[in-house]
């Protein structure tokens, strides 16, 4: 058996003792013969696994009614994952999640560090800077480029430390913002984790 | 005399009596033949001023090293039209300073909402939006358009209201921000209050 986390860039594979990506554009997913149960978010993929009978769609198996309509698979499969805490899922988006005592509480979602930069260029190229994830949060900056750093990261941390609870970093900016919120907890399984729990769910049915 | 504040899209007058703008883009400076003193951040219009000897570049008269290199024009006129204050100057981009018994404590800069909203459309279409300036701040979002407004404003909210200042909100969006900080005083003429501020100090040396 295979788990399976399809993203907007790679399939991230774990088989209970190792995990590994494969580029979402040219991996071929009926070379894998084994049973896979996967999440995906990406809409070719998705499709094309449909017509696989050995990959099997967790979302099938999601009590979607403790989350809302449209929301992403993977906010609701890390939201499964733990009983309390804040979820950062910092990629191309990054998605905050809230849970307490098993039960979603709302999470709000802002743009990844790449899109925030591309856009802060677009509105001038005196704006063009890439993100310092070791700014200093205890001073209001006094030079552009930490102007713009501060911006991005300092009312998130307000935002996120407000709950005063745990927090897990996960996505491919987890080690980075580990700097932002160093008391947080990175976790690159946490995905693997709650398809783990649904599928342990499901078994017991 | 004429003072005047030119911005990325207009040249914005005022007599000290009226207010108004022209577009930066057909106005023709040298048809004014009375003494105007202004600010510029315009980089082609700012070159064509310094040709016509009736336009005074009130940039000469700031004490720069109360300030950053490289800090917009327009955020330091803000800064010295105050004593106390946090200012939001809501535009293409948001400026917000920080102002303590008329020393610049520092500031952030984050995009502004036409160019954040091009951004999460960017990303992904399932993150198209139009902010929400009426977001609910006292629940965590559970839908994808009231996540995305949140995550905009929710930090900014807490990150300007941790100074225990009072907030001044000027710039295009001044009145969409007033939703955002109920309490805050709105004010589209405080550049123009910094540049009477400066006009007095240099009359007076």
């Amino acid at each position: 058996m295979l788990l399976c986390d399809i993203g907007n860039t790679s399939y991230h594979f774990y088989d209970l003792k190792y995990h590994y990506k494969k580029n979402v554009l040219d991996f071929d997913p009926s070379n894998i013969t084994q049973k896979v149960y996967y999440i995906c978010v990406h809409h070719l993929t998705c499709k094309k696994l449909n017509t696989l009978s050995n990959w099997i769609d967790l979302e099938n198996y999601i009590d979607r009614k403790k989350y809302y309509k449209n929301m992403g698979i993977d906010r609701i499969i890390a939201c499964e994952a733990i009983q309390n805490g804040v979820i950062i899922d910092a990629g191309s988006a990054i998605t905050v999640d809230v849970v307490k005592d098993g039960v979603f509480q709302g999470g709000f979602i802002i743009p990844g560090k790449q899109a925030y930069e591309n856009t802060l260029n677009a509105i001038s190229p005196a704006l063009k800077t890439k993100l310092n994830f070791q700014i200093d949060f205890k001073n209001l900056p006094k030079n552009t480029n930490d102007a713009l750093s501060y911006g991005f990261f300092s009312g998130l941390k307000k935002e996120v430390e407000s709950y005063n609870l745990d927090i897990i970093l996960t996505g491919g900016d987890a080690q980075n913002m580990q700097e932002i919120f160093p008391t947080a907890q990175k976790d690159e399984m946490l995905l693997f984790k709650g398809m783990e729990k649904i599928l342990q769910k499901k078994d017991s049915l």
